[in-house]
């Protein structure tokens, strides 16, 4: 979960106020899946960031960041997906409002399996089959396409960090995988 | 919904027996509300087609069909789709096998608020972006795109029958309408 | 959605802290339509909370509540569902973190259908079965259990605020009425 | 996967008449999960079946079993739940006729992953807390209580069949876990 405070002009928070702020109230994040599907929406790839960790370790990662002050869900979804995987993609968002989990992390490690050291955040996660060319933006190194079995494997499950090898999990079995 | 037991080898059914079967179990059936999303996934459009009945009033009347034997619930939604929608139609079916409600067709109209005079049909209802042409097929007169307001409208529920005025409700609402 | 920051040391914040953080980043809510059900699960009751306004007029109101630092969701739907139906209630919470729906509350009421003059929130909504004794607690002057029908009927939707009647509607929906 | 062809009236069919049914058209079924859950709505233990075998060994199963002609699905999950876990269970079925998962059996084991030698079923699939007392009735050697974690350990799953295992790991990732 990357920063985002100076990327709009709405809900632009200073860094010292956002600081505060995540001491006092629970954020309110989206986290996107990406996916590849087939003609019959079946998920064929699932769509992984790769970022460089503090300790030179690597991470992989679902799209995921902070909903802004006056900002819709959609909107932050929208935002961070094409952010984080380039101006050529074509998100198709979802047409309901439900997400098929809320995953809740929190600074204690060890209260749901989901984990942030900065703050709590409360985030709504979603499937989103990308049409188009990703390219990995920003501070990802790299961007992969796996197979749902390869994207569940154990391998892959312990290079992710903060509870997404268990988002994935859920999405892929809210897949009928 | 139209009769659709000649459109393919799997699952075909002599006329005479498939009445003998829906005297004896439920029938499986598919219901797609087909929508035009906006680039945040919001509906704009709701499809509805328009079918002469035997009375020569006309119906108003969302996707839907039977699921053949050794037919899986994803085959159904595309061979449905594409066969009232028209070849030119590219729908995006859903990635979650987990419809948004499940209508129960009575023959009985006042069991269930869905009803069909010819069988006991249980059916799973997708909202389907469609993208590309819709050309009404076979039996259909037209298809139409209306705002969800419109859909929604008395006037256009009272032209629904067997229940889809309720479905197309709950289809929206869903979508956060 | 009345004031909940003093009851409880998790998550308390001043008054004029709360003020400011309200204006920088959207706040976490939980909604909650209380229902009576049968042995099939079927809702036969909607619970409405009944408030005064300062105007003088009264509003109904599902059960909604903010979730603090700290707290799990449901945690929050535990605490804002026994402080508002009393200490007698059984309420069976969902299994699963899904909410049927989220409702985006803005300080400008054309945004979404879900209004709140003084923060942007953002909230899960559940529906929760509720067995036992229910006495309206707090500012609260009546609880009333309304049929499905009642409950969706134009008076009392025009007693609704902020967006419950919509809230409401489309919990019903989810419900399949 | 028992028979239940003979337990009522409503949509009763000769043994010879249901395989010449088999042989046509889908089966409606329904599948439940049985949970225990606190006070929050957690899930703290998975119900399992134990059945007996053919071949003498064992398998164990969530609840599942037909629609019959003429009968709601709410219905179909009051009578297999309480027919399976006995007359003192109180299961709290789910408000939503929104199914957590669609089952595909096909007799082909190779096609969804879910597989019933005898039929091509769709399965709606429920969570279903269950209070009260669970005794094992008829072709049921057991009824076992386990945590998730015991419920998706690999010699658990390999002990059953059909798919339960993939079904019961889709149950546990919608509830959270």
């Amino acid at each position: 979960m990357p920063e985002d405070v100076l990327d709009t002009a709405v809900g632009w928070l200073p860094e010292q106020d956002l600081a505060s702020v995540r001491e006092r109230v629970p954020m309110v994040y989206v986290d996107a899946v990406p996916v590849r599907v087939n003609h019959l929406g079946t998920v064929e790839r699932v769509g992984l960031l790769l970022r460089p960790r503090p300790d030179g370790s690597i991470s992989r990662a679902v799209v995921s960041g902070r909903v802004l002050y006056g900002e819709t869900v959609r909107d932050a979804l929208w935002r961070h997906v094409t952010k984080d995987l380039g101006p050529d993609v074509d998100p198709l968002l979802p047409t309901s409002p439900q997400p098929f989990t809320v995953a809740e992390y929190f600074p204690d490690p060890t209260r749901t399996g989901y984990h942030d050291p900065r703050q709590h955040a409360v985030s709504l996660a979603f499937v989103v089959p990308v049409a188009g060319d990703v390219t990995a933006q920003q501070d990802a190194l790299q961007f992969t396409w796996l197979t749902p079995a390869e994207a569940l494997s154990p391998s892959v499950a312990t290079e992710m960090s903060g509870g997404h090898d268990k988002l994935l999990r859920i999405a892929l079995a809210h897949c009928g995988t």
